[in-house]
């Protein structure tokens, strides 16, 4: 796909109408693409350049173009909006990815964030994605095949639950709805330093997330929203798009330390953790195991 | 700083104060490191892993961390705000860079895009940098070697108005005050398909820029900016910080293409593409020649 | 509609289906109202309380409410979007309306801004609405009446170039496609010192307009937009809604002077008004007449 | 202030310095206002008409204003930052306020909010005004009377939790830490169909209200936020202010109902409230009272 890069990707390319509508085609010697406004050889299109147009046998033009990256994400996640390039984008970028760089990634969905992550780790680097579901898997693989990133990605059929398989890796990823149970599992992976970045819907989860990573002494929190607002492209008439995606999702970012960062935490952080300390000694002092479920009443002390 | 990657880059660490300041050093055997919380000698560093804490003299605790990318060109760009990270990442990921990717950049500013320019197209890739100020060149030639990203850049202290030296590219990014002024010869440097972006502060700006992206046969015209939200990770009491960037610019996207492209152009711009033609085709029969400057008149006209 | 109010209102309600679909209804005895859900008689609804519920012969309940303002304006504004009540609240609220204000509003529109401005300059304030098209009128008219604010509105039938009837009024709201041809005669009907305020789509708009506000002295310049979010109100998935308004229009908001202001100007545009100035002098030393078209000559001196 | 209402209000001037300075001013005879650029006595301005130029002794100009509604707050507010403007503006327009209303407030605050609704329901309705800490109310209270509108509010320097006083008003505004613990009095002082607008700064405490809102039957629960954006008012250089608010709060909206409303609510909500029930009822049979606090035991259930 992209001619400069060693390996050569599988032919993939962008169609759009003159309504602009966009169309992601792998083409292949002999088959033929169809739609209501007429049919396409495929061969046609193999023996025309990027940047020209091809026309549909009933004389319709197209505008050929190699998909970008942002385009690859939004046809996969399309069915499942499982990641919005916008998202993905701020993700590669905070957690520094760079050829070369290992990456563990959970759950696998569709496969639009794997794209983004071994699209920019090659072509030295690796993506480990974990899925549960074999269906879903299924779909990623398919996906990152037709994209011909396979070479990059080590798929796992597995339940993080039970630990994560790599370890010293550089960056993790996560997209499950209850990533604090796998926190501990992501601290045994990850290299000292190492970068972290969950993605949320719910502000709920956000809180979630984020107390976990403080008694696990994550350091250099960062809540973050990316949002896009795109314009209609009118010189005389310059304006935003009538409609915009409201919310995608929330991200945390958050570093992988060796020592107790609780010095750099907010103060309503420590006040947190230091009566959690209290209770968990309590709990042992009279037999009882101190679990999440109590923090409730800790929080609950705070809101005086 | 990437310990994946084949070309090991500069040692450049960050250090972060337990008040959230975030220091970006060079580390070098021999040097000391002074703040007003006390020195640090930069061999204790260098002994010291990423993810663990090192102490000033005094006793003032610092996490040390590798920088990110992202706190690469935050720290770069601090002086002259040339690039946030925010619209750096958007831009890498519209114009689909890749390990082997050829890009354009003008200007070079401080190095801050050229950076993140430089960090995805490694390690067969090249970043060609244009500026006409030397002394602006020089900066950012030091940051760049400072980072460890000199193999990945060719400047070129040059007016672009002279004309560009590479062909073929598959992306140009421009930062300048009137790109409008070069995008004729931005055409004839991109490869067919090649993608264009456009950083402009201005909404001005956007619709000069626009206007001749139109007349050039670009297609596939976007318009977008990228709005970052915080949130203090406070988990009990999470909301967004009080303030926030409210603009830093938008950003232009458009494809070259090698074919007319007027038939994918919304109503507005085709009727003034019409305009212009036959404005010119008049003022040829005056014996006069259209200029831009002819432009008002015309655009007035849809105005009624 | 409100109690408390002296003038009570036209029985307006606002019924809400489970699925929270919202139905605006003027109630009058002996009619009846037919949904695909079942039909009520409008005297089963003017029997009940607000804050009841009502059922369809079919047994689907409904909420039985009074309409906020910001319904009714919504249902007023449904078929052509002239205003969203949050930029009503703005505009409402930067024009400082009070009980007793008087207000020139141009044009009409479909009634939704007459309704935000009628009531609140009640009980001793008035509204004068002036629209070019006769068609257009007669419905916000007619919408005006049926909330019962008839009493604060006085429909002018005519076009506002023709100049204004009122004099020293407080406020003046544009909602108009070209509002700067108008702003002379806007400032002969303003009181010293009263407010306008103008609601206008794009940025080229927005420019035209600052322009002209600059050339008649107008102070205190502010351009605003207002975006609300909304959430989804699930206190345990707490997050924004999937889509949002990505722009409905940018709001000037200024104040009349009968001083000359430039020197509360920004510097670039008093640049602009003394070029303005000379170019002015000397077509009139050429015998020639200054106009609005050639400001482009003088503003593309400030690009270098 | 409005010279077309009724009640004259205290004479407030705003004056504005060529740096876009603000300030508020009461004028009285005889006295003077100092500033670094000069002094100038009350009496020069008391005999200027709005919308002219006040001089200092030192030749310093002044723009010379009313103060709109919108200045007044912000002054008001800018010592606590207790509310703003927009979200004022909304808060005023979604309470369907109107001349005659009666509306409760608590707390008074330093009287930012008690300013705008009183501004909106004069002449003939009254506020409410609920403050637990008297030095707190004597400021409001002092705020009140300068801008003149202490015959539309009366002041409770009481707890709320206590009760509220007044019964079947039209709607009533919360600006607490914890509203979910007055919701009760709230419902009983609320006319049927009573409007509620709650201003919470966090998330969580967005959760804990909705909750008891549920539980209480409001209906038509409505989360927003309101984002002010700004622009550089420069016509040739037209783009958003570098730095914008992030965050003021989210407001809460809903309506007071008679009857059982749930089937209006989310599935998720429903499952919530039907588990609540049983727990409710489990805890009876075993001589328990189910508080709030078991609820989270209740939600834990439904993340599954």
């Amino acid at each position: 796909m992209n001619p400069a890069t060693s390996q050569p990707l599988t032919k993939l390319v962008l169609l759009i109408s003159p309504k602009g509508k966009r169309y992601l085609l792998r083409v292949q010697p002999g088959h033929q693409w169809s739609t209501n406004l007429g049919r396409i050889a495929h061969d046609n299109i193999l023996q025309k350049p990027a940047g020209s147009i091809v026309y549909t046998h009933l004389g319709s033009p197209f505008l050929l173009l190699e998909p970008t990256l942002s385009d690859i994400i939004e046809m996969i996640s399309r069915r499942t909006q499982i990641i919005f390039p916008k998202d993905a984008a701020q993700i590669v970028f905070q957690l520094s990815l760079a050829p070369g760089s290992r990456v563990i990634e959970a759950g696998s969905g569709s496969g639009g964030m794997t794209t983004a992550l071994a699209w920019f780790v090659r072509p030295t680097g690796m993506v480990y994605s974990y899925e549960v579901q074999a269906e879903h898997q299924q779909k990623a693989r398919k996906n990152i095949a037709n994209i011909g990133l396979e070479p990059y990605v080590t798929f796992h059929n597995r339940d993080i639950s039970r630990g994560l398989l790599e370890t010293n890796v550089d960056a993790v990823f996560l997209d499950l709805r209850s990533p604090w149970r796998y926190l501990e599992a992501v601290k045994v992976a990850l290299r000292p330093g190492g970068r972290l970045a969950i993605l949320l819907p719910t502000t709920n989860q956000v809180s979630a997330a984020l107390r976990r990573l403080y008694q696990l002494s994550f350091a250099d929190l960062q809540v973050q929203e990316i949002l896009l607002r795109r314009y209609k492209p009118i010189p005389d008439r310059l304006r935003p798009a009538d409609r915009m995606i409201g919310h995608t999702g929330y991200i945390i970012f958050a570093r992988n330390m060796t020592a107790d960062t609780s010095d750099w935490y907010p103060a309503a952080v420590r006040r947190y953790l230091s009566r959690r300390r209290l209770a968990t000694q309590e709990a042992a002092r009279r037999g009882e195991v101190y679990t999440d479920e109590n923090d409730d009443a800790i929080l609950r002390e705070d809101e005086e």
